[in-house]
């Protein structure tokens, strides 16, 4: 197992803030890609926390995040909102987005707005669950860099282009859905290559379009989409809804989130958020769902490990690997400490 | 093979218009049905086309199908719609969505509409074909009776619940991508029962949740999901916004769609269509994406076999099933023809 160091969320938050605040972002931009990082963390999507702190910094440095940019807000119909990114991070962007398209959506009854020349977005179910928070149904699609080829190619076209839903539940917490079009994530192959592991047959598939374990291969050749065809299809469809209606990047075109030189990712996000209705019914309806689901023997409801996963890390902290959490020592300007607690 | 009868689009129409008139239904909803089926079946939609029809006939005799509904529009919300079925066909209430729906989306940049009390609404990728020629992105999803069991348990609680997308394409017909979230459609197997063969492996549980190629087991079973639990996150975000928003039963409590007798189906349908800004910029980028991918070496564009089965439609006319063109004949009031040409 890996060595960890355990360490609160306020800490993890307060320690990614001084790395992003040293790389030159303002106090409120570090607050609020910390926070988007300590909360994918949090919820176990390894893939998008403190794995991508080292790669955010260096791409601040090398000028492929904008860290000055101010994300501009547009009304481009009277229930649809576009945000200019600026080639800045992803997040303060998303923020303006939720910000002006919840009451947008409670006032029209449903409302898209689009996140343009933009960049990683980390676990979407962070975005859409405020937007049921709010009372609402939250949709939300990416685009990202090229990761599945069409369905019968060997060529990557499609980001793993993920796609998260979450919706008001009645006395409870939102029901939240992320998932992205590959049999897994990307980030979990991108963690594997950056643990020295290899990856599970049935992941992804080499350059030449031949099944691979090695994880190397596979981040330079292709994931396999879910349903085979349908996944492919589906990913084309996120495609549009996230890269061309935004004005960004198709995936195709789209730079690395990973390295620092090459081309700007300028991906996409559309948020569509749907006022269900006056009165209780709805959200009591889906409660009752939800509990004849949970009922069924062996059934399995999505977001159940990542609420356990949110729960562990508010009772009992963040479990972060002993050489991301001294990278991240390092690029806050303070020394590693040898004084941590450290587990398994 | 089947024997099969030729004949052309508007021969099937008014053949099946016949039927329906003389089962009860008003000229116009006997065409608005007959127009929906016969275009299932031109893309080789077969599960949503011919077979339907006995079945069809047989609800509006029972009552599950009340023919006398008259589709009711309301207004939710300044971007909200919503046609009350009435329990009636999904077909009539479709097209008073699409009316209202679509001129409201290209005022608001964004309109969602839904359907309620519905019935089997075929082939979505008509609808939301229809969406894509009036110039805008559409979206649609349904729930249906169920067949999805949650990812771990054996009880189906999920319709197939399909997704269908449509966008205009600069210079060409839209794209439309059309799929239900089981690895085959339901309609699949229903059509291989009804003609007495088995199915392939991996398509379909049997209710103790076992592996089947028994059409008639898989029916009593399940359907498999594509991307395990993927697949049945998504069945579940389709079922809380077909059913839920539209205040239509859950497809766990929705009558079948195939048996004369046994609770109404009430099911439901909701459509988004989004308005992709004003140029022509967008439809130009949808044309270069598909051009790219289709110069791809194996690539597969979704809706290219839809589109040639429509085309052999219109040039070469359908090619239905000897036994489903009789039934048709002797619903609709007249005697099976000998002198009919029939090929493979």
């Amino acid at each position: 197992m890996t060595d960890v160091v355990r360490i609160t969320v306020s800490e993890a938050t307060a320690l990614l803030t001084a790395v992003f605040e040293r790389a030159g972002a303002s106090a409120s931009v570090a607050s609020c890609v910390s926070r988007a990082l300590v909360a994918a963390e949090s919820e176990g999507q390894i893939g998008h926390g403190f794995s991508r702190v080292a790669d955010y910094v260096a791409q601040i440095r090398s000028g492929k995040i904008n860290v000055d940019a101010k994300p501009i807000l547009e009304r481009r119909a009277p229930a649809a909102l576009h945000v200019k990114a600026g080639h800045g991070f992803a997040y303060p962007a998303l923020d303006v987005a939720l910000q002006a398209g919840i009451p947008l959506a409670r006032e029209m009854g449903v409302a898209v707005t689009t996140v343009g020349n933009s960049h990683h977005c980390g676990a979407m179910s962070i975005q859409v669950e405020r937007i049921a928070e709010a009372g609402l149904i939250g949709v939300m699609v990416a685009n990202a860099p090229k990761a599945i080829a069409p369905w019968g190619a060997k060529d990557a076209v499609f980001g793993t282009n993920p796609i998260a839903f979450a919706t008001p539940v009645a006395k409870a917490p939102p029901l939240v859905i992320d998932l992205s079009l590959s049999i897994v994530a990307r980030g979990k192959v991108m963690a594997a290559h950056k643990a020295g592991k290899s990856i599970p047959e049935g992941w992804a598939l080499d350059r030449a379009g031949r099944s691979t374990t090695d994880a190397a291969s596979a981040l330079e050749g292709s994931m396999l989409p879910i349903g085979e065809a349908k996944g492919t299809a589906l990913a084309l469809m996120v495609e549009i809804l996230a890269a061309a209606l935004s004005g960004s990047a198709f995936s195709r075109d789209a730079g690395s989130f990973f390295t620092a030189d090459g081309d700007l990712p300028n991906v996409g996000q559309t948020l569509i958020a749907i006022h269900p209705g006056g009165g209780t019914e709805f959200g009591e309806r889906i409660s009752d769902l939800l509990g004849y689901i949970a009922s069924l023997e062996g059934a399995r409801l999505p977001g159940d490990r990542r609420r356990k996963s949110i729960e562990l890390a508010k009772s009992n902290g963040l479990s972060v690997p002993v050489h991301l959490f001294n990278q991240a020592l390092h690029l806050a300007g303070e020394l590693p400490q040898q004084t941590l607690q450290s587990g398994v």
